[in-house]
């Protein structure tokens, strides 16, 4: 068999696998938005087939027998990522024993009715058993995969390649030395944002307006849609987008902008070269990246003033009655508020990072094994004092207020805040290859900037690991100091001593 | 082994196939209701990658082996019945060659293109050579399913199992004898139904209506929505159904009766036994049953006095300045109007059947080789004229106007009519056990109806072809003379000579 036609064929296996996660992400999609109250079950035992079926196109031996094939091979840079890719999925699918996942995916379901339980009855204590085993468990799937000693490197690389907790240790040091004083300046400020100034938006203006918007931002509505959901997300693929948003008509900044957030997901997908999803060249690089994309349309474009020069002239007109006596100024303020709170998803975009270095000392200890699970509570209220200058008033304010890791997700929130570094180092590059990206904004035009990273981000797929993909884009290493200087220049002006 | 165990094995097999069925269903459904325009390409290939998996679970080797061992055993009435379908189902899977199968997926796609051709184009001469093909495709599939010599039996029976040709030539012509004079006397009567006083219903009233109207005919909207789509329909399984309608302001009893119609096939499926969804237990007894239940709910109930003595008052308050000028009368003959067409899709529940009739009558004589594909246009004109004392001004109103017969789905016509006719005698006989089954109605009670229904066909799965269970149910022979008097009591009286 030549090297061509092997490579050939591991496209199509990749393909495949491709096609049924598609269909999986349909199938969740539908559950979220449509599925009726009382077809759950049917929806799990059609997700349970399916997951079966998914498992085994990803472990098909043959794709076992073409890597062997092509790894000693002389391939393209192209090749190569494509193979090292499936190399990682291949692996993953194959190494786990099955009674191994199995039991993991029933502690999953466990753990979540045991948080779910403890956070209602501010129990910890009775959740403590439940977290001790999914550490176990997640040490020990490391250890198939071939990480013992460094589990928690293993958890961090499942969502962002190339990532490692000693990086981002150092990376989140410097974040916090400057952080922590800039968000003591910001709640010293005299100034204080007011949020509760947009009451009674109705929906369907609310959902006229955030349609505009995300269509001007460049989201292709052709291969997208927007529905309702408990929660906002953004799934399917590049060919078929699947976005939710929520609406209350006292909150109208919350669709807007988890909408916007969605769109860069949205976007960054949409970006991935069509014809070679499935594989590494079509592949998002990773959550740290995804999350770059949707935080610096929802944040660095959204809450730009060039944003509002063009949009706040339609949004008063959408709404006359609403924002009548909401000035400019208030109207800014209220879109850039900061306001520190114990609680991470009500978090502004400022004092979110504190929330996921918090959770990332916290992982970092646990696998380290210098915290113990009993010890979670106290660790907790200290980092929260030091980070936020509060206290949490209970465990629900604290330890308790996330579900990720009582289905063993791990090293999951720090991609948050790798994305929120590099959507700021973004920013500054293209800044300095076109000054005037606000005034295009202030025109309603964002093509610039949609198409700068379509070709600079988008195009590359999953070719680079972050860092490199940051350096190659902005010509230098991934630091947390673009953050900071964007959170200085935007809420230092908003917020003086 | 024992026949226990291997009973068990084989109804978990089937449930497998059941459920990649209902992903199945769930994709065709969201492609109809939600596919943005352009992911069209990405469906197509979910569809081939998951039809792939659908067939190879249907053609699981230990199926067959399965089935060879229950096949001999001493089974209950009931595992004889999911023996026999799951049979059926497993030479399908099996005795068609795969090269066969992809050759009538391919021209199935030919024939649907050449089909909108020759439309548009009023050229029946190039469809001509795609109808032959199609024609020798189904003798061939009949051939490898052990049909040959009885072709279009084989088709009737893939849609109608146990119904057969002749059997329904003679249902037909029984038919045809007691409706053409029939509708000879609603077309001479100087009455005639207005249906243009109808104009200008908001499509969120009718969408309420219609909502209001089927949750109180029984469906349960726990398990089951409806939604917009181009053609209505219904989908899904019995735990998750999936009904679709369209809306135009000035037919609003469009959306309402295609509305009830999609329920009536909702509720047989939400009445199928659920612990059997996916053997024949819990399975619709075939198209002809089903068309029965919808056409049932649609016609005899929701075309009836006492349905709108009940609905009457909320139609009118829903949209007062609507119905303000439309007298009770005027509503009731519009809701029953009898108007011949050359067009199938457009036709009345009385002219329906002679349309089915024509039909049926020229795939019979295809089949048996009496009629010439070259020949259609001239025996279709020759045929209208007969039933519908019309004459098609072109074949675009005639042989060309339905899409069936370009994707070879012959004998699909029939049931329809069957369904008709099954209907009425179900009618009837509910009408025996309960005389004052309208008086229900008229205070919008329907759950006698349902329950009854529930018992005597829903709950019956596949277990009985449909000649046998309208013997079961009603005690007599399946018959065209219910519905004809069905047809005379309702109509005759509206349009008197």
């Amino acid at each position: 068999m030549t090297t061509d036609a092997a490579y050939t064929e591991l496209s199509a296996c990749l393909r495949r696998t491709h096609l049924l996660d598609s269909i999986g992400q349909l199938l969740g999609w539908d559950e979220q938005v449509n599925l009726p109250a009382d077809s759950a079950d049917l929806r799990a035992e059609q997700l349970a087939v399916l997951a079966e079926i998914q498992n085994a196109a990803a472990a098909n031996p043959r794709t076992g027998e073409l890597l062997a094939l092509l790894e000693p091979s002389d391939l393209e840079a192209d090749q190569v990522a494509v193979v090292r890719q499936a190399r990682r999925d291949y692996d993953r699918a194959t190494r786990l024993p099955p009674d191994f996942v199995r039991e993991k995916a029933m502690q999953a379901s466990r753990g979540y009715h045991a948080w779910a339980r403890a956070r209602a009855e501010n129990d910890f204590a009775s959740y403590a058993p439940v977290l001790e085993q999914n550490l176990e468990i997640a040490r020990r799937e490391a250890g198939y995969l071939g990480w013992a000693g460094r589990e928690y490197d293993y958890m961090i690389d499942l969502h962002d390649p190339g990532m490692s907790a000693e990086l981002i240790a150092r990376l989140f040091a410097e974040l916090k030395t400057g952080l922590v004083p800039l968000v003591r300046q910001i709640t010293g400020s005299p100034v204080r944002a007011r949020t509760d100034l947009l009451r009674g938006f109705p929906v369907e203006g609310q959902r006229a307006f955030l349609r505009e918007v995300t269509a001007r931002l460049g989201f292709d509505y052709r291969r997208g849609r927007i529905d309702v959901s408990l929660h906002p997300f953004c799934s399917g693929t590049g060919a078929d987008i699947r976005m939710t948003t929520r609406f209350n008509a006292d909150e109208p900044l919350d669709a807007l902008f988890s909408s916007i957030h969605e769109t860069g997901h949205g976007l960054y997908e949409q970006g991935l070269p069509r014809a070679h999803h499935g594989t590494a060249l079509g592949m998002n690089a990773g959550m740290g990246v995804h999350e770059s994309q949707s935080r610096l349309w929802e944040n660095q474009v959204a809450r730009s003033r060039g944003f509002w020069r063009h949009f706040e002239p339609r949004f008063r007109a959408l709404f006359p009655a609403q924002t009548g006596g909401v000035s400019a100024d208030e109207l800014y303020l209220a879109i850039n508020a900061v306001v520190p709170t114990l609680i991470r998803v009500d978090a502004d975009e400022v004092t979110y990072n504190l929330h996921v270095i918090l959770r990332f000392e916290i992982e970092r200890r646990l696998f380290a094994g210098t915290l113990a699970v009993r010890d979670l509570p106290a660790a907790w209220t200290a980092a929260a004092q030091e980070l936020l200058g509060l206290t949490p008033g209970s465990d629900r304010e604290g330890v308790l207020q996330d579900v990720h890791w009582s289905g063993g997700a791990f090293g999951y929130f720090p991609s948050y805040c790798l994305g929120n570094m590099m959507a700021a180092q973004l920013w500054y590059r293209a800044l300095a290859l076109r000054p005037d990206l606000e005034a295009d904004f202030a025109r309603g035009d964002f093509t610039w900037l949609l198409g700068w990273l379509r070709r600079e981000v988008h195009a590359a797929g999953r070719r680079h690991e972050l860092p490199e993909l940051v350096r190659r884009v902005t010509g230098a290493a991934f630091s947390p100091q673009p953050l900071l200087r964007y959170l200085r220049e935007r809420y230092g002006p908003l917020f003086p001593a």
